[in-house]
Order: C-alpha cells, then sequence, then structure tokens
C-alpha cells in the first residue's frame, strides 16, 4: 500500500476498519471522498465528529438520543403502561416503523451469552426492574431477537418479573428464526406484535 | 428515518451519500461508528478532512499527491524517457502493483466521451504534449481503459503525438474488453504491458 501519498492510505486504512468494507471499497470510497467538494467531505466529518459529541443513552429507557429523556420517552402521547424491551437502538427503529405500537421502550443493549461473558448484570435489565418499580406498567413486551440468546433473555426477564403480577408477553415468532429483527419487514413485525403471547 | 436523534439521522443520511452505500448499511455503519471508541471515529473524521486538506495534484503527471511533484516523479530511479499514460490515480495504483513497470506516468483524469460532454480540452492531453515537448522522452505507453472512451482517448492521443517521432504504444488486450484496469489481476496486467504494440 506504499504506493499511496501517506495521508491517503491514512484514509483508505481508517475506512477499511468500518465493518463489510474491504479494501478495494475502502480505496473506492477514499477516491470518491477526494473528488467530491470540500464541503461534502468535511459534512461527513463533521457529521461522525458531532453525532459521537452529541450522541448519549436516555437515561429512561437508554435509547440513543441528543436529549435526554429522549422523544420517545418525552411524547405524552405514548402509552406508559407499555413497555418494550429490544436489545439494541435498531430495534426501536424497525418497530417504529410498523407504526402499530404506541407503547414506551428499553433497550437491553444486549442480550445474556454465557459463551461471550455476558451475564444478566452486564444489560440494562436491572434498571428494568427499577423502572417497573418506579412507573405504573401493566405490560411488558419482550422483543429480543428470536436468536438463543434472545431467547435465554426473553426467559430470564420474564422469570424476574411474573412474581410482581405484571403481564410479560413474547412478540410472536412471525420473524424467522435465527434472523435479526433488524431486517424483518414491516408487516412480519406487525404481525408478531399482534399475535404476541403471554410467557 | 424520523425516528432517529438529529445527528444520528445527520450522519446516517451523510455516510448513505458515499457510492454504493445503501440507507441500510449506512445506519450499520452509524452505529457501528456510535460503538467504537471516540478516537476510533475522531481518527476517521480527521482522515478524511486531513486527506481534502494535504491532498492536491502532481503538478507534473497529475497523479494525486501529498507533496509536489510526486513521490514517483521525484524518484531518481525511474526511467524519465518513458511516461504511461492512464485515466485515473488508481490506474497508477494497479500498475505499480505489477512490479513490472520503472517509467514515469501521465494521468488524464479521465477520457474523451462526448457523450458526457468531455472533450480532448477537459482532460490533461495539452499538459501531457508539453511535457513531451520539456522533457527527453522516448516512449509513450497509453493504459487507458480497453472502453469506447478509452480507446478513443488512445486513438487521439496517439495521433497527436505520432509527428513528433516519438513512439506510442497501446497495452495489449490481455485485460478482458468493456473492463476495469482498476480490477485487472497483476499476472493480466503485467502481460498487457509485455505485449503491447505501436499505434
Amino acid at each position: 500500500m506504499d504506493y499511496y501519498s501517506d495521508s491517503l492510505s491514512k484514509l483508505i486504512n481508517e475506512l477499511a476498519r468500518l465493518p463489510g468494507i474491504g479494501n478495494k471499497t475502502a480505496q473506492r470510497l477514499a477516491m470518491h471522498l477526494l473528488k467530491v467538494p470540500k464541503q461534502e467531505s468535511e459534512a461527513l466529518a463533521n457529521a461522525i465528529i458531532e453525532a459521537k459529541n452529541k450522541i448519549r443513552y436516555c437515561t429512561v429507557c437508554f435509547n440513543i438520543t441528543d436529549e435526554d429523556p429522549c422523544r420517545i420517552c418525552r411524547d405524552q402521547k405514548r402509552d406508559p403502561k407499555m413497555i418494550c424491551v429490544v436489545q439494541e437502538p435498531k430495534d426501536i427503529i424497525a418497530i417504529e416503523r410498523t407504526r402499530d405500537y404506541k407503547g414506551r421502550y428499553h433497550v437491553l443493549q444486549g442480550a445474556i451469552s454465557p459463551m461471550d461473558g455476558i451475564g444478566p448484570n452486564d444489560i440494562r435489565i436491572k434498571e428494568l426492574i427499577l423502572r417497573l418499580q418506579k412507573e405504573d406498567v401493566q405490560e411488558v413486551i419482550i422483543a429480543t431477537n428470536p436468536t438463543i440468546e434472545g431467547e435465554a433473555t426473553a426467559m430470564y426477564i420474564s422469570k424476574l418479573i411474573k412474581p410482581s403480577g405484571i403481564k410479560v408477553t413474547r412478540i410472536a415468532h412471525g420473524i424467522p428464526v435465527g434472523g435479526d429483527l433488524e431486517y424483518a419487514d414491516e408487516v412480519t413485525l406487525a404481525k408478531s406484535l399482534e399475535g404476541r403471547h403471554e410467557i
């Protein structure tokens, strides 16, 4: 790679660290960034810095947000009696896209995975239980991914909450098992919300 | 896309402007950038800004470079009597990778393409002719892409140079016709350099 000038090979290396971006693609992207007007490449650089500086986790639901609490937690039109538990912020986007769900969320920021050394204390389960004690919640919908880790997390949370008498439901397996919530289409996700069952 | 916080959707939009990066990929890259340590995301942002600020065109060969003249033009070990004419800086990388060529380069920064309104004056042909008048060059190897535009450019340049008595050669069609120089493998490219013929 010493055919490139220093600053170009630095840019290519940094781009190649992104997930799914190989060396060839990084080279193509770098060449593109060199060709576009300066304000366009700077807009990207600044967006990265700004997002990194501004974005924090909502102290209520642990979604990523610019303001704390996040938009959804501040929205008075959303039903506070319903909490949908998801693994990642991107899962909220997927569910919001169905326009079917009007409750609030709780982001676990992961799933229980003993293989990776992630136990119940490494994700935001404690914080969920605290919320249920403070807020008047009637139903917790567990929308973790239908993977081994997601299912294990769902079972664990369900067992923790059951004694309190709060209804705990699991989204239906309309989503292909082994799949990723993020890639489910709107209709499938809506169906799986509809067909949720108590666990 | 109004499910995202402002700074996140800004980042996603900027990433999605990159060639070959769709909305889904942009979202995944943005989430990745939010997850990595701050110095890693800042390294990428800074590499973009630095590359854009430092990189200019070599005033001799019009390759992209941090310093002017570029590394290859300054390299005393490279044969100044041979100039290889390419369309884009990335084509130099491809040829350098063969380790077969020891001459210099000239980057046209494009090819003649009447369909796109690109005429001979819109690319660096004038500058090539000036170089040939000032420098003692014995052979010009035309390594434009084997596309209609690349061939037309090769013919045009060849006709311009011929009267001066300088030898003009064209790389052999070892590269699949209609293909892109950038994606040729080293052996094929080396073969096409070897089998070059006068035009």
